[in-house]
């Protein structure tokens, strides 16, 4: 079989990438542009991505050999096609990338928020494939998430479905961004575990290397090499953060009882360290009916990650348009 | 088009009902047999019901005209057509119901487990039709639910998808018979609500009618009567229950974002004095992002409701088999 291409448009709050990405999830070609380039205009902004896409594909060779284009942007909705209200992209009005690539391009276009962008890269080319029943968890600057149930990722009625950073983990716990208190991302995200390791500074007067940077530099990353390097206070925020995540991941159980939950984000990098809490949470707060979940890290690489899994939803879209796929990702 | 008919089987502790249910959720008649009248003889059982079917089919001249079979039991298993570990059930080996009918009959026969029967039977009869999201709490003795997501009965990878009466509401809250603390059904089914009711008479010296039942003998609807008439205590209980089912509506919100939640069981029939203060929880705790979801109160009449979830559940197992299905419930 000949190998076929999809086009993968990363859409960030500092950076757009567009890149090539073969069958097999290797990336062919990016090419990156500053989002912010044309401002507010998005009809500047979808001539920079046709001419990119044209550039891509002559250099390449690739003419009548694209499938078609993925697109993974915060607040990207599946259902309308249309960016709107993301606080970190520069357009003010809902921006209707879909309809308008499509318009240039002749391809089928598919658009959808980066968590759950995440999870169909990961059944497409990581740790998820084959698998039918599964959630992914982003823990970065926020934590985000990914449903998939009978196969198909969970949109909900209104594209809205898998904002599982916003459950409720505290009742009455850490104020969030959103408005209420004790949401998981105040405890799991990158933030949250500073705001764990600031806590835990003020509660003790331990020594700790943590102690020697400031609080608004506090990182997951300065928490991870204290705790390498023996920081009992690094070691529990460490324990901490597993232990309620281990408990949230208990309670999605019940939920969509799936056969894995995969960690995805820069905090993963902690490895054992994260999973071992996380592991023995999970297992103590288990409803008895349930296996223990495989609990596995993204196979995605880092860098890679945001680029495959637009390209895996350029290939969702590409086989629905062709009535190979009953659309595992309609809305 | 001419009217079909589905055999609806509602196995209880108790007894099990054959039911023939029309297109239009007609039931056309029903037969009653205790559940233990053979012992743990599963064959004797199998054939006691296929002689109802018959004797049905006679009667009412259906031969030809019945598409499905759907059987709803406590712990019925979808994926593999067995009852298994039921524990109010007589059959101490798992049960292959649905290999051992469709042997008798020759007609398409699925089982589903009592709630997700409700989750069924909603969508084909009742306060669901139409919709492609939406999650059912049936507030019973205990407290069950269905998850219907992308138009989809939600499974998991081993069919225990939708256990949400055992998602933790209040950690370290009150023990539950599943060996952990502060499941939801230890608050919000009608023993949980009776336990609210001790406890608040245990609290106070306050005047209640509740006062003069036997604690073991008082039940949801005890406490309704007593609301009804007055009783500030049993107010109260109703305004816990419903403050606690509308915090957890607001956090099942974040997992699927279905259209409506629909309330089944003897519990709903307090009616406004158990929405209304879930309606107000639901929204105090909803994520901005999220619209109010449809709270609404089960159509399924509540004798009938077993048999038509039951039916509903064959009707799809009919849709299935002819391939006009893509099989909403395949695990």
């Amino acid at each position: 079989m000949e190998t076929t291409y999809t086009i993968g448009i990363d859409i960030g709050g500092t950076n757009t990438v567009v890149g090539v990405v073969a069958t097999n999830g290797t990336i062919l070609a990016r090419e990156k542009f500053p989002t912010r380039s044309c401002g507010a205009n998005f009809t500047c902004f979808t001539d920079k991505i046709e001419r990119y896409i044209y550039a891509l594909t002559q250099q390449y060779n690739l003419a009548g050999k694209i499938d078609g284009i993925g697109i993974g942007a915060p607040n990207g909705n599946h259902g309308n096609g249309t960016i709107a209200f993301a606080s970190n992209l520069p357009w003010k009005e809902p921006f209707p990338i879909v309809r308008l690539l499509q318009e240039r391009t002749h391809l089928p276009v598919a658009l959808i928020n980066d968590a759950k962008a995440a999870a169909i890269g990961e059944r497409t080319y990581g740790a998820a494939r084959g698998m039918r029943d599964f959630i992914i968890i982003t823990l970065g600057t926020g934590v985000g998430s990914g449903i998939v149930a009978n196969g198909e990722l969970i949109f909900g009625h209104d594209g809205l479905a898998g904002e599982l950073g916003h459950f409720i983990i505290r009742r009455g716990g850490r104020p969030c961004g959103c408005g209420r208190c004790g949401c998981l991302e105040t405890y799991c995200s990158a933030r949250g575990m500073a705001r764990t390791a600031i806590e835990l500074l003020q509660e003790s007067t331990e020594d700790s290397p943590l102690r020697h940077v400031k609080e608004e530099e506090i990182t997951s990353k300065a928490v991870y090499d204290a705790a390498e390097a023996g920081d009992p206070i690094a070691q529990k925020v460490f324990e901490m953060t597993g232990e309620i995540l281990g408990e949230s991941l208990a309670d999605f159980m019940t939920f969509s009882s799936p056969e894995a939950i995969i960690l995805f984000g820069g905090v993963t990098a902690a490895g054992e360290r994260l999973l071992q809490p996380i592991r023995k949470a999970l297992n103590k707060n288990l409803l008895c009916v349930y296996q223990t979940p495989q609990l596995l890290l993204s196979e995605l690489p880092t860098d890679d990650a945001a680029i495959l899994g637009a390209a895996a939803v350029g290939v969702e879209a590409a086989l629905h348009a062709s009535g190979q796929s009953k659309g595992a990702m309609a809305s």
